[in-house]
């Protein structure tokens, strides 16, 4: 069975927006035959199978993975130990295990504590998202043209790798293979920061002037780059307290960077500002130069 | 001739993108019937002549505005006062002048201490840029649907004020009369930190990966939140020495929203960090309920 590309199988718990979006890709590329999807709420489960992301439903994920090759782990990455303890007695031999959690070292680190060794770990976190939820706003195109990151751990062989690299180009998206705690280490500073200083400054200016007043007073400045502290606060805190070591260094980095501009202020320091200034636009500059076409929602 | 809505003849000094945008504007209004562009370089000269935003032109600031009853200061704030002292003493009985710069209490301040009392001076700031520049760009719509910020000073009058508010809805923005000092602490926060913040964020993720790395490994998200930090070096410099004393208030309240996320991190406080984002998010629907439609860049 490890010959053939696809999966008999996949039990996708957690079967939210990512969740079912990679249900109806990995079906619809041909590479998942059956999937059953887990979540807590019966309304989810509904949604899923009205949108055709799944061919029977449970609330109970020990229960789901029997007989599946492949399962898929779509929850918080706060709650992925949990469900790791909870399926690891009934995998069957030799089934994949992946994740789509948006932190890597933690989940992995999990993985390698509770799951067992007849099964395969490689950890996951697709560069895809919406600001929408639910299997109701799923899309089997959810992860085209996007970087699909995998992190081998312990329990990953090359093979296993291999079978989850042909998945994510069928699902049409980009695999790239690094190690979790660079992953982590990167993604603190190009997606995480990014979300805690577009909340804090949006949060300083309406603190400050009240939110009539800030947008009466503002131009598409202010308001693109405060555009992604409109995302759910659980969802994010989840994130970035998986990522808390890595995310605090960045916070402070960025805050002394900061505080180098009020210093060229406070001593009305003008070729200091202006330097400031040129390596904030010749940085942005060389990163647009290198970002390419499209650009994934963070999550 | 007070009386009279319009303007006989109108010294544009410094008919870059917006000087020149605006002498079309006024021109295309019926407002102003003629426009001396003034400028340093030459080729900044034939282009406004070419666009048809200037009438006749020269390099002489002082000479231009003999004759006329309308000066528009479109000069780097840094640049305002020297060119009111150049001017002051040709202006004529009763001339309004006014300005576009983005700061409006050191403007404000050099224009009573230079100008003559024979003239008018109300700060002028209209909120509408482009990230082109030159005459050559200049556009009569530039200002259209944008707030445009007046600031009275001791040399204006209710009716200088009155003719200048009637100009800037004949170019369609919507004048908007505050205080120059208020006007100054408001968009240090609004325009100005945000400015400085994404210019710092994407210097700060940069530095630390380099340009192919940033944009390898990140979204949508880092891209919006540092998109304006692509802006001239010399102009913001300029811009936010002019309000040095506001924004680096600002900056520091920033620092410390900044620092509050890397406390609850380090504490590993899920409720403080919840509360936190929570925080950002609701800050960020209000501002965005009270923004509408369109938006102007800033300047």
């Amino acid at each position: 069975m490890d010959d053939q590309p696809g999966f008999k199988r996949c039990a996708v718990i957690g079967i939210g927006l990512v969740g079912a979006s990679f249900a109806l890709a990995a079906k619809t590329a041909g590479l998942v035959e059956r999937v059953v999807g887990v979540a807590r709420r019966q309304r989810t489960l509904r949604a899923a199978l009205e949108v055709g992301a799944a061919d029977e439903v449970s609330t109970d994920p020990a229960g789901a993975v029997h007989g599946c090759d492949l399962v898929y782990l779509a929850v918080p990455v706060g709650a992925m130990a949990q469900i790791m303890q909870a399926i690891a007695r009934n995998l069957q031999n030799g089934c994949i295990v992946t994740d789509a959690g948006s932190v890597k070292a933690e989940v992995c680190e999990a993985a390698e504590q509770f799951l067992p060794r007849r099964a395969f770990f490689v950890g996951g976190h697709p560069m895809a998202g919406s600001e929408r939820r639910g299997p109701e706003n799923a899309s089997a195109d959810l992860f085209c043209g996007h970087r699909y990151f995998l992190c081998p751990t312990e329990l990953s062989t090359p093979q296993s790798l291999q079978r989850l690299e042909a998945l994510v180009r069928a699902i049409g998206a980009e695999p790239v293979v690094m190690d979790a705690a660079e992953h982590d280490a990167v993604v603190a500073l190009t997606s995480h920061l990014p979300h805690a200083a577009a909340a804090a400054l949006i949060d300083t200016v309406v603190a400050e002037l009240g939110p009539q007043r800030a947008a009466k007073f503002s131009g598409r400045g202010l308001y693109d780059t405060t555009r992604i502290a409109g995302g759910s606060e659980e969802l994010w805190a989840d994130i970035l307290l998986a990522n808390a070591r890595n995310i605090a260094g960045a916070l402070e980095a960025y805050a002394d960077a900061l505080l180098e501009y009020r210093n060229a202020l406070a001593r009305r320091d003008s070729r200091a500002l202006v330097e400031l200034l040129r390596r904030g636009r010749q940085a942005r500059e060389g990163y647009m130069e290198n970002f390419g076409a499209g650009g994934s929602e963070d999550r």
